[in-house]
């Protein structure tokens, strides 16, 4: 007699650390999974049944790869979407869905779609050339973000007037107002195909100063109620009139004015989404696996208060782990990267503890080791 | 730059869903697993970068295997020893030690070992053929187990009196004075190799009926206080006579004129803590991963009231995984196990809730679905 847990083929583009979270919390499933990613040292590779290697950008590739599985995800938007929407076409499930990530994976289709939506976003113009910037004054000083493939402060500038045509760049990018932020803030949202919508609680990021990549966040934030019921809104919103099935990471501004704006979002798990693994009752990367089987959501109320941090590639103190470990209610998560390269992320630990003040006094020890 | 990371290859013998559980909590650590199983299709297959298929009992296959990690340990106890004693004095680190898992596997020598430093365990003899029982009639009414390869109540018999020489049966076995049960309860207990101890707290049990299959466990356990004690004191004896590195899981007898009874041990993940996945703030797998690695162990409190219910093989309702997931805090692990046959193992739900009370509430609908 077969199996009677039978379930679908569940393929992942993309065999980061994201990817890898995701096949772990596919495995309680019983989910058969195959996974591509161009580096055949990536996290993922040996942990799921099927680990091909291959170009995400190449469409015979990815078509090719998804013609194997029943479901497709993601965990990283820079995919050849006309294979997605081809397999689309021929009967696969692709969730996020292909227009989804197209849009997502273009910063100024992003930009368009919150102001087509009303989403409060800063104001932007889209431009391919340094010699636009003298159109719009208004929006100095500014960021100049690449449309395609940018991530983790890579192709970001800062321009502070128009003048700065040494600094900006050449290429179709968006040519954003800098915004004064009171803090940066994340959410989490989830939608399956029967429409069921989980919101996951709020979490306050600190960034590096120097790259803007992120330090470390809080979970939940302590944000004003008011505050969040906005974001929630904006949240929920968005994944509606997006019409996502799967999951949506929204990172916000709190401005100094008290104003919130959209800054960025991503159809997948996120990090700001990593202390979910032990601080909400469901993680981002569980509700994903519910998410695209359209199983019901899992509960998202924090188990705890969390913190995460990321350990990013550096020369870590060797009895590191160790003490760590002495920590109560401290886990880690390694990527099984086999190389350290400066700012690369490494792994990341999150934190629990019964108030915020004990998560900070933990937090305090655990960064001196680093 | 090499990752900093850098942790030993763990090698586990035996593939089914504690080796399964087992890789998953490695993952989290970054540790490259290998695993050795007998079955091409066992619950590990595709899950490591290395799954070797072959026999734990022949010492070729074993030593081989040994041969190829750092750190080896095991999800079955039905190994070769003799290769494990050969690859331990060849330097490779094997936790549980052979020696453990030499006295553990034969239930005879198990029992012989209680008796030498005062375990508190059912009167029994070791006998061979079913001519011997004549020879105890203080044992009777008696269980017959046999000393090897005896799990989930096969190898057992119940013998109502000397003259059941048709029921007995003719090996090595086990002659077991029948004890009238109040409850079973359970108990497991990590140990690193500097010698910290950590106890998991105790759990109830209640097994099938008629084939003596774990069906359902409470954590924590309503044992009184002093009967707690007693069976913790049991458990740190009994891991430190041993000189256990590793986890050790007890099964106890609390007997109805109230002493406590050690039942059976194992030197490795069990059943009886799979619960520990989300019931506790360290599962026994994490745990394990710690003691082998000698990092420190992980605080075991609960972190709610948590219950845990076998999935075995039979007509599940087609919609049973929704219905479960509709419930709060409800967790599905299925092994992945591609044939399914009756009371074979398939998964496991644990499932957490404020009170004693809504966790029976929670199960009473589960088991209404199965």
């Amino acid at each position: 007699m077969s199996s009677p847990f039978y379930l679908p083929k569940l393929g992942i583009l993309g065999g980061g650390q994201l990817g890898r979270m995701l096949v772990q919390a596919a495995i309680p499933f019983g989910l058969d999974t195959a996974v591509l990613d161009p580096d055949t040292n990536a996290p993922c590779a040996g942990l799921t049944p099927q680990f091909i290697q291959g170009d995400l950008m190449n469409f015979e590739t990815v078509y090719a790869f998804g013609k194997t599985v029943d479901i497709l995800t993601i965990e990283f938007e820079h995919i050849n979407t006309d294979a997605l929407a081809q397999l689309e076409s021929e009967g696969t499930c692709i969730y996020p869905q292909p227009h989804v990530i197209k849009t997502i994976q273009d910063k100024g289709l992003q930009k368009l779609f919150y102001k087509h939506h009303h989403i409060p976003t800063a104001p932007f113009k889209l431009i391919s050339a340094p010699s636009e910037l003298k159109n719009y004054p208004e929006l100095f000083p500014a960021i100049q973000k690449t449309r395609t493939h940018g991530y983790d402060g890579k192709g970001v500038c800062s321009l502070p007037n128009i003048n700065s045509l040494e600094t900006a760049f050449t290429g179709l990018s968006v040519l954003e107002k800098h915004i004064d932020i009171h803090k940066e803030f994340a959410l989490s949202i989830a939608r399956n195909k029967n429409g069921d919508i989980a919101l996951f609680p709020a979490v306050d990021l600190h960034f590096h100063a120097q790259n803007h990549i992120l330090d470390t966040l809080f979970c939940p934030s302590d944000l004003d109620p008011n505050v969040l019921q906005t974001a929630q809104d904006i949240a929920t919103t968005l994944i509606t009139e997006l019409n996502l099935i799967g999951l949506l990471a929204i990172e916000f501004f709190l401005c100094q004015d008290g104003s919130v704006l959209v800054n960025e979002i991503a159809p997948r798990p996120h990090n700001s989404g990593h202390h979910t693994l032990e601080g909400t009752k469901t993680s981002q990367f569980s509700q994903l696996i519910r998410a695209v089987l359209n199983l019901p959501l899992g509960v998202t109320d924090i188990t705890k208060p969390s913190a995460m941090i990321n350990l990013l590639g550096s020369d870590q103190h060797p009895h590191f782990l160790e003490k760590c470990l002495k920590i109560p209610e401290v886990y880690v998560h390694l990527y099984g990267k086999k190389q350290s390269k400066p700012l690369r992320k490494m792994g990341h630990i999150t934190v629990l503890a019964n108030t915020k003040q004990d998560l900070q006094t933990k937090i305090a020890h655990i960064k001196e080791w680093l």
